[in-house]
C-alpha cells in the first residue's frame, strides 16, 4: 500500500513558492504493536507553518529538507494495534501533509478521539481545535477583556481572529476587527457580530488611525495581534493606559521582511504589557477552552467559515494563498 | 522672605537646552494652617523630567510653561503649622526645582519624615527613594529574577541600574550591566559586584552582541531597560524563551528621536513579556521595597555613588549632563 505526501523540498529565500514543496508517493509502513493507522480526511493549513520552513531560532525546530511538512489533521482510524482505538474512531492529530499517518498511540500521543456527531470533523481543526484554543488562551492569559473595554483583533475573519471577536463579545467588551476587503469586513460585522470592522487594504498609517478612532472612540484596551507591522503600529498609537497586547502571530514578517515597532516609547508611556505566546505551551488551559468552544459551536453561538482546497496536491497553492490572505476563514484541504 | 526657583521657560524643539529653563527669585508665601515650610537640602535630577518638559500624551501631565520644574527634594522643616511636623524634621517630598517649598501636610501629602541618623539624607532621593524603589518594583513585578538566570540592565552605574544589579545578585541570578565608558564599567563590576559590564560607547550591533555573548553565554532571561534603541535591539536578540523585559525608561528617545524595535518578531518566537511601568502607580509595594533598601544601605550591602552639583543655578546644566550620561551614579543638586 502506498500514499502521497508533501515534503519540504527547499527553504524559501524570501517569499515561499511552489518550488519549496514536493509531492511524493511512498510505501505506507506496516503497523507495530501500539500503533494505529489514520486516514486523513482534513489537513489544516496555518500561518505558523511558514516559520517552520525557515532555518534559525524559533520556538519549534525547522522542518528538515525532505521531511513531511508539519500540520494538524482530522480523520479516522483505519487499522489499529492499540486497545484504546478501534477502526472507525474519529481522531485529530498532527499527521502532517499526507494522506495517511502511523501514530504511536500511547497516553502522550498527539492524537485525540473526537465526537463528530454534534460537531463537524473539520471544526476540530478550527474553532474547536488549535486556532480556537489559541484565541481562548491569548484572551485569558494576556488580553483579559473586561466588560466595557474595547479590544482589537486583526485577521479578524480568520480561524483565530473570528473566534477572538466572538469570545470578546461574550465577555461584555466591544470588539473591533481588521480584515482585508469589504467581503471579509461584512462577514466579520454581520455574521460574527463584531461591533466594527476596518478594511486595512491600501491604507496608510493616517487613514487606518482615522478609521480606528471612529471605530474605537474610547481608545483600545487590548489587542490580539496576528499580523504585525503597520497594523501593530497604528493600534499601539491608540492604546489606553494599562493596555494588553497578545502577540500571537506576525504573519507580515514571516517571509523575512523587517517589521519594526516604530514607536515603542508608547509601551512605556502607556504602561502596556506585550506578550508573545504559543498555544501548545499552555496545555493545562486546553480542556476549559475546548469545553467552551465545543459548546459554542454545537449550539451555533460560535460561527466560523471554511475555505476548502480539494486534494493533497492542492495544499501548497492553498497555503501560499493563506499567507497572502486569499482564504476566507479557516483554510483546509479535503483529502477524501 | 524670598527664594530662588527654576521654571520651564519653553519646550525643547528636540534636545533640551539651557534656554528652556529660567532662574527666578520669588516671594516665599506665608504659611496657612496645616502647612509646613521645607528648606530643601537636596534636589534630585532624574531622566523622567525630560518627558515632563514635552507636550503630548504621556503618563503625567507636562510641566506648564512658567511653572516650577517638578522634582524630588530632601530637606528639613523650618516652619510648621501642622501638628505632625516639628521644626528640624528631616523630610522627603516633591518640592521641585527651588530652595524652599510650602506643603499641605495632610495624610496624603507627598511628604514623608525620614531618619537621617542611619542613612544620609541624600540617599532618600536615590537608593532609598524613588530610583531604588523603581529598581525593586520593576524586578518584582516584571523581571522576576530566579536563581541561576542571567539578567541585563543598562545605565548600570545610574541611580536605578546600580540598585537593580545589586538586588539581582541577592536573588541568586547573574547580572550583566551596560554603561558608558571604562570608569563606569569598572565601578559597576568592582564596586557594585556585577558579574560583567559592557562599555556600549561607540559600538554597533555586531560589536555589542559579541560582547553580550561573552558576558552572558547562556543567553538573557530578563532585561531591565532604561535606555532603549540599539541596546534594546541587541539584548532582545539574545533573549531566552520566556524572558521578561521591564520597560522603565527609554532615555535614548526622550528628545524625540525615533527608536524603533527593529525585530519585534523575537517577542513572539521567544514568547517574551515586555511591560512598561511607572513606580508611582505601585504604591502598595513601596513599604516592602523601602524596608529592604533602607536595611541594605544602612548596613553597607547596597552601595551607590553620587554626582553633586552645587547650588540651584547649577541644576539645568547638571540635568542636561544627566541626559547625556555625564553624571556618575545619582545626580543631585546641593542647595545648602
Amino acid at each position: 500500500m502506498s500514499h502521497r505526501r508533501i515534503v519540504l523540498a527547499s527553504r524559501p529565500a524570501a517569499e515561499a513558492t511552489l518550488a519549496n514543496f514536493r509531492l511524493e508517493t511512498v510505501e505506507t509502513p506496516p503497523l507495530a504493536d501500539g500503533q494505529v493507522r489514520v486516514r486523513h480526511h482534513w489537513l489544516s493549513l496555518d500561518p505558523y507553518m511558514r516559520m517552520r520552513m525557515n532555518d534559525g531560532k524559533s520556538y519549534a525546530p525547522p522542518v528538515a529538507i525532505g521531511a513531511v511538512m508539519v500540520g494538524g489533521t482530522a480523520g479516522e482510524v483505519v487499522e489499529s494495534r492499540h486497545p484504546g482505538y478501534a477502526v472507525g474512531d474519529r481522531v485529530v492529530g498532527q499527521g502532517g501533509w499526507q494522506e495517511f499517518s502511523v501514530v504511536d498511540a500511547g497516553p502522550n500521543a498527539p492524537l485525540r478521539k473526537v465526537d463528530a456527531s454534534r460537531i463537524p470533523l473539520s471544526a476540530y481543526l478550527g474553532a474547536v481545535g488549535m486556532p480556537g484554543v489559541t484565541a481562548w488562551v491569548g484572551l485569558h492569559l494576556i488580553v483579559e477583556p473586561k466588560a466595557g473595554e474595547t479590544i482589537v483583533v486583526d485577521a479578524a475573519s480568520g480561524a483565530v481572529g473570528g473566534v477572538v471577536g466572538q469570545l470578546v463579545k461574550t465577555r461584555g467588551a466591544r470588539v473591533v476587527g481588521l480584515a482585508g476587503g469589504p467581503d471579509k469586513c461584512a462577514y466579520v460585522k454581520d455574521e460574527l457580530g463584531f461591533d466594527a470592522c476596518i478594511d486595512y487594504r491600501g491604507k496608510d498609517f493616517e487613514a487606518l488611525a482615522a478609521e480606528l478612532d471612529a471605530a474605537a472612540p474610547n481608545g483600545v484596551d487590548g489587542l490580539f495581534e496576528n499580523v504585525g507591522g503597520l497594523i501593530l503600529d497604528v493600534v499601539l498609537s491608540r492604546m489606553n493606559a494599562f493596555g494588553r497586547i497578545a502577540l500571537c502571530g506576525m504573519i507580515a514578517s514571516y517571509d523575512g521582511r523587517s517589521m519594526p515597532i516604530t514607536n515603542p516609547r508608547l509601551l512605556l508611556t502607556q504602561r502596556l504589557k506585550l506578550q508573545g505566546f504559543i498555544v501548545s505551551e499552555h496545555m493545562h488551559l486546553w480542556p476549559a477552552a475546548l469545553a467552551e468552544l465545543a459548546e459554542g459551536v454545537a449550539n451555533g453561538r460560535i460561527k466560523y467559515r471554511e475555505t476548502i482546497a480539494a486534494g493533497l496536491e492542492a495544499a501548497p497553492e492553498a497555503f501560499l494563498g493563506l499567507l497572502r490572505g486569499r482564504n476566507f476563514g479557516k483554510q483546509l484541504v479535503k483529502l477524501t
